[in-house]
């Protein structure tokens, strides 16, 4: 069965890819690129949950394929949470991850270390066409660093050390970083729920 | 006697003399171009009462008078309360109200208009030299609007409509805005501390 990943951000694909790659969940996954093309549904949604259904049932709606869409953000203790939903848009357009790092940075200058807690959250949901949606969660605690390091992921990843490392998010390798990030606690879930979906379709 | 307004913000300096004139509170104040230069105290609070404390001790430290400082800024409901003691440095630095009121305008971009809730807050601090420390508040609620209208105030004053209101704070008179505003609540009533303090101090 095809599975459409709805997602425009290409790092964000392969990651979804090798995450539900890794599962062993038998379907074939296929991207935006894939599918004929269909609008971006502005993320409207005040949580992640709500940004991924949205994503999620734009995929369904366009194309007629179980969708998997995920929302995710870094959430700032000192910044009551925020970046949050708005992580991939907080220099106040979408996607540019060095502008939105720097500004985090900029924005906690003057805080003091021991307050630089922050978070990766993800939420994932996959929508079928008759209607069933399952949303998943993942968490990874950690704090921030005043200066970028590490060249793999993308978006905050370099300025994100996890609890228990030393390594920014973006110094890890994917598997290192996939064992315990929040996409990958989430995109786990939800490869399990997938995996039940086909089976009951298969019975 | 002297008091000194602590702060390095010509707009906000008139506004809290403004305010302080009007209630007839019997002082001399005093700016930061009155007295000798002192360095400036990084904000490091996480809280606008912190910082108001912050900013009035340096001033009694620093020159020994009487001080009245405060921190002010404005919350945005879908941001979890921010910019909040991060208003005035939300763009990355210090002071540039232009780029910090177009920040929050393209983070909210796609947020719709029934979810602009904001308010601003504001803690004002008297220290004295012997010790004693008052703090009072202000809170204006409101919303934002998408296109900044109005040529008087500052910060984000242009993009704030009060509730009740039809214009945004930047197209109110000085005295119908300071009738409102959140340093006008709290400046009165720190005038009337200061009152009381004064007379005490004449006994």
């Amino acid at each position: 069965m095809k599975v459409l990943l709805a997602t425009r951000n290409a790092k964000k694909l392969g990651e979804l890819r090798r995450i539900l790659d890794a599962t062993g969940v038998d379907v074939e996954l296929v991207g935006l690129d894939d599918v004929p093309p269909y609008p971006e549904t502005p993320e409207t949604g005040l949580t992640f949950e709500e940004n991924a259904l949205i994503k999620a049932r734009a995929g369904v709606e366009a194309t007629g394929l179980p969708t998997v869409a995920d929302d995710s953000g870094i959430t700032v203790d000192v910044l009551n949470g925020m970046p949050g939903v708005f992580s991939a848009r907080w220099a106040g357009r979408h996607g540019d991850d060095e502008a939105n790092l720097r500004l985090v940075l900029g924005q906690v200058a003057d805080v003091p270390d021991e307050h630089l807690g922050a978070a990766f959250v993800c939420a994932a949901a996959l929508a079928f066409p008759d209607g069933r949606e399952y949303i998943t969660h993942g968490h990874l605690p950690g704090r921030l660093i005043r200066e970028p390091r590490g060249e793999n992921g993308f978006g905050y990843d370099p300025i994100f050390v996890a609890t228990g490392n030393s390594r920014t998010n973006a110094e890890l390798t994917s598997e290192e970083k996939d064992a315990i990030s929040h996409r990958g606690q989430a995109m786990r879930a939800l490869a399990e729920i997938l995996g039940e979906q086909l089976a009951r379709a298969g019975d």
